[in-house]
């Protein structure tokens, strides 16, 4: 198996525990961008067990939640495809109307550039949400048994 | 407000809640692509509650796995984008690697066409998943407070 996913530390990891890892995904045209990928070489969440994913989903929406309060973008953006690397991970996507995709997706043709102003600002603001997500993500860890998703 | 997908009745629909409803979103390129809506008018999934989202996801945990086994995809893809209209609802497609899109999303350029007799085979496993839904969101309707996601 040569799975680009399967591998004890990612080059852009920001956090890890036994169940996922989360990366920073942004790129030139995407500023905040982040990915959560399983640990386990599994294709689909269902594939995961119940706790697993509902984790997954807890992690989602702790980055979901943070990204918009310290990002600002227009819009979020959730996704797990998979189709190039069957291992589970999740894209959460911040997305702006200047963005080079928007409105539609980030997988489809790019149509406009973002202002470097605009862009210069938003990663700013990405490179303060990556670095308060790992103590958000040690709390959730250390509080899964508690009710929430 | 016009939001089309503020609606009390889709045309596609085969199942509704007071917090979702569900719709048939297959097309000419995709034999098998469901749809989850919330009845909301909210943009993020985080502007739901913990437990409507919670409940979201079981839904789209049971639409996975149902689908999996009864229409057998090479690949699930799940994504909640809402760029073009901002009212949550995620999106469950089957792919297959001979689909119009693979390996890229389904928002990506057609590149090849799904043989038609692979269509009408797949067609036909999605219609018996959409009739075997409807139960399976009402069992878990009437579960929903026991644990699950």
């Amino acid at each position: 198996m040569n799975c680009e996913l399967c591998t004890a530390h990612h080059p852009r990891e920001i956090w890890r525990d036994d169940l996922v890892y989360v990366i920073d995904a942004s790129n030139e045209a995407l500023p905040c961008f982040i990915r959560v990928i399983s640990t386990q070489h599994k294709a689909e969440m269902t594939d995961l067990s119940e706790d697993e994913r509902a984790y997954i989903f807890r992690i989602l929406m702790l980055i979901e939640k943070n990204m918009r309060e310290i990002v600002c973008p227009d819009k979020i953006n959730l996704a797990s495809l998979g189709n190039m690397v069957p291992h589970v991970h999740w894209h959460i996507i911040s997305r702006w109307k200047d963005d080079a995709f928007f409105p539609d997706s980030i997988w489809s043709a790019k149509h406009q550039e973002m202002p470097l102003e605009h862009f210069k600002h938003r990663k700013s603001a990405a490179e303060r949400l990556l670095k308060i997500l790992p103590k958000q993500l040690d709390a959730l860890r250390n509080n899964q048994t508690a009710s929430a998703c």
